[in-house]
């Protein structure tokens, strides 16, 4: 997905509150705003948004001169999900059909991300998951049967995460497929470098998602996949999935156009990504990309 | 006030939206944001928004090369509202208090404004207006009171006006103050050039306020009123004022660190503003200066 003209307002928002997140005085706040402004002219808006938001961290990141303490955000995120991992276990357990819940939950736990989502509380959301995962659900670009048969016969199976705290989420829903399919291989892909709660390697193992998924990294360091920064392995990886289910907003807005047998799994935080699917803000959204195939295959 | 951070996003939805209202391609759109970024690291924060609104719509102007169609905007706004002025004259003077309701409405039509509230529609506006015009009204930032008891003690009462549209509802409450006090000197003062939808003397005589209050330029081409860049006149005016009635956000962010015996009449529109107050999105305000009088009154 391009960026919009709307998504800039946005660019500076995004660089404001995460420069207040991580403590920044207003004067060195007034300069990282100052230096978002000098790039705008020069990006290009056929990229994705995703690239313009690596620009603003490291932009926050050369202002602070320091290391960003986003890993504390990151582990506070994981550590509340994982302190609810049992009782979201049971509501999978105890539903009718297992894999669409742990499916929702999965796709209501993207709502954790300070990018989008400047005040997120992650006590606060989680809880509020539990009890309304439905609600928002929008029907219209909800494929769960599409989903459920394409899960049925693939082989390979490709998770691509988005944020430490729902990660805990994607770990239900992997151990779900695991429990219904022992036989399937399924593989967990996390970005190089975080950009800000960016889901990493130490993410993954921390809430021990290698038990059940291979853990790969795709090389990525924006908050977002774009297959032409990513590693050779993760590539041949997405190239040979069977089925690739994308989390959140940045995996979506950098891999809609790829022709791939692609799930997007995202609640829609902002009115640009809404409009382009069509879906309100908060949506909970499951939906193929454009182009399902690979140049060559029906 | 001074300009906030968190007024820069602000700025560039501004500048965005007014170039759409106005039918501008999307290249030329880019220009102006690339324009506005521009600006941004010169614009000192120390200025009121109302200045970095005027550079704007100047930008905007410039990149349009032709005469901005306000006028026909403006027009509009005053004819929906003048369309409906027999059935706000009716309600005034059936209310128990005609001044509160007069008053009420005349904040209540501050919502009609095309800078802070870029989809209004009038004609939806108007109505929900005549509607609920009572039901946001901030309880805690509502001196009627002291407002009331200020006009009957005034003689000559200054009311400077904000947005086209809403100038009907102002001709409301002029008329009932000076059916209420026929002695009274009145003067209504509009904007030497309109950025957006400002009052300017051709929508004061078009309301036909003219045939109640004497009508002033205060000289100003921002869309607020800043003292140092208004006519010796207006200045004049404003420091022998017994009552001053400041209309809209752009005046309350030009003039209300003004020592001035001032009553802010605004319909609250943006969070910035709104935490300045104490107030929230939609409040409809009537508040004092906080410095209500000129050095060497008491």
């Amino acid at each position: 997905m391009r960026t919009y003209l709307e998504c800039i307002p946005c660019f500076f928002k995004q660089g404001i509150e995460s420069a207040k997140i991580l403590g920044v005085d207003r004067k060195i706040q007034k300069r990282i705003v100052d230096e978002i402004s000098r790039v705008i002219p020069s990006f290009p808006l056929a990229s994705s948004p995703p690239e313009m938001e690596k620009i603003i961290h490291d932009i926050i990141k050369r202002n602070l001169k320091k290391d960003v303490p986003y890993e504390k955000l990151k582990k506070k995120s994981n550590r509340v999900a994982l302190s609810i991992y049992g009782k979201l276990k049971e509501k999978v357990k105890d539903s009718k059909d297992s894999l669409l819940t742990a499916l929702e939950l999965s796709i209501a736990g993207n709502i954790i991300d300070y990018g989008a989502n400047h005040t997120v509380q992650p006590e606060k959301e989680v809880f509020r998951i539990l009890k309304e995962e439905n609600s928002m659900l929008n029907k219209r670009l909800f494929h769960y049967t599409d989903f459920k048969r394409r899960v049925k016969h693939s082989n390979l199976i490709l998770l691509i995460g988005d944020n430490a705290g729902e990660i805990v989420f994607d770990r239900l829903l992997i151990e779900e497929i695991k429990t219904l399919y022992p036989a399937k291989r399924l593989v967990y892909a996390v970005r190089e470098e975080p950009v800000i709660n960016d889901v990493t390697i130490e993410d993954a193992l921390f809430v021990e998602i290698d038990k059940t998924a291979d853990i790969v990294s795709s090389g990525s360091d924006i908050p977002g996949t774009l297959l032409s920064q990513c590693d050779k392995n993760f590539i041949d990886l997405f190239n040979s999935a069977d089925l690739i289910m994308s989390k959140g907003q940045g995996n979506f807005e950098t891999l809609s156009h790829e022709p791939a047998p692609a799930f997007f799994l995202l609640t829609v935080k902002c009115p640009v990504v809404g409009s382009t699917l069509g879906a309100g803000i908060g949506d909970v959204i499951l939906t193929t990309s454009k182009r399902k195939n690979r140049p060559g295959q029906n």
